[in-house]
């Protein structure tokens, strides 16, 4: 297990974009809209969801962090906003704002000059109750490690019969939706 | 769920050490080497076995089957050979060394001109019996997103307590070993 600490977390933020990029620019189509099931995510949906939590979450709650601290509950973070603000784009269109988004995110942390001493900074979650700067930003971190795992499962299921007996070996294809 | 086409396939398996390079080289050296705990594997270890599927494994047996068809079992494949072969090697040497060979994979794939008839060429698996070159090949596809997942997980998990109240939204943190 690791503490958080800005040197070892940034560079994998820095990363996401550009590891969603590789996998996903210009994939055939067939691979981007596909899903898990009823009432689960493709990853065009996925990229979405990314897109909305730069613009409503991870820096915006920082920021609130250190104006409010715990005295105020962040507003709630809506997980499903991308399924309107998605609708007519393309995926290359969506990486592309990601990343975007993702550099200013950054710019703006890097401007706050936030140290090690400020992840014992307190704030409020809407439903936690008192949280740490620390939390949430290693929460950002994970959070995007999760749906870049949850967008190269939801692709490998595709091939769950195709694979044919090495679904076997293959625990990707075997586990609880997650 | 997808049945398994080379023009859907062949675009993943050539971006799967594009997507490796971008998430793990350079980064800081306490994700490399970190595990989801005893007897399992590291992102390091990750990359060496993709490598020994290179070498024995996705294009040998296609070779195989070709040659052999049912009448000879394939060699068997060995999961942990890495713990040898990758010894005194950096990660951006074994992230070089996994692009080369997938490229030499699918120039050699490219020049068997192998059409979606060859898909049905039966071949014989040591423990599964009778097995399809489709089944194979679609293998090859899945067994790279389960690996690109695991790698993402296993440095996920290392902050399965920095991010405090939040591993309860965060699946990736809480499903079994995989």
């Amino acid at each position: 297990m690791m503490e958080f600490r800005f040197k070892d977390a940034l560079p994998v933020l820095r990363r996401t974009p550009h590891v969603l990029r590789e996998l996903l620019r210009d994939l055939p189509d067939v691979w981007i809209n596909v899903t898990e099931g009823d009432g689960t995510w493709s990853p065009f949906d996925v990229i979405g969801h990314l897109i909305h939590g730069e613009r409503t979450d991870w820096m915006p709650r920082v920021e609130h962090i250190l104006t409010h601290g715990e005295a105020v509950a962040f507003p709630s973070f809506d997980r499903e906003a991308m399924f309107t603000a998605s609708k007519g784009r393309t995926l290359n269109e969506l990486l592309d704002t990601f990343e975007r988004l993702r550099i200013e995110s950054l710019e703006r942390l890097k401007a706050l000059s936030l140290t090690d001493d400020d992840l014992t900074r307190r704030g409020r979650h809407p439903e936690f109750g008192v949280v740490t700067m620390g939390q949430h930003l290693a929460t950002w971190v994970a959070h995007d490690l999760g749906h870049t795992s949850q967008i190269v499962r939801v692709m490998a299921r595709q091939y769950t019969d195709a694979v044919g007996p090495w679904r076997a070996y293959l625990s990707i294809l075997n586990s609880g939706r997650r």
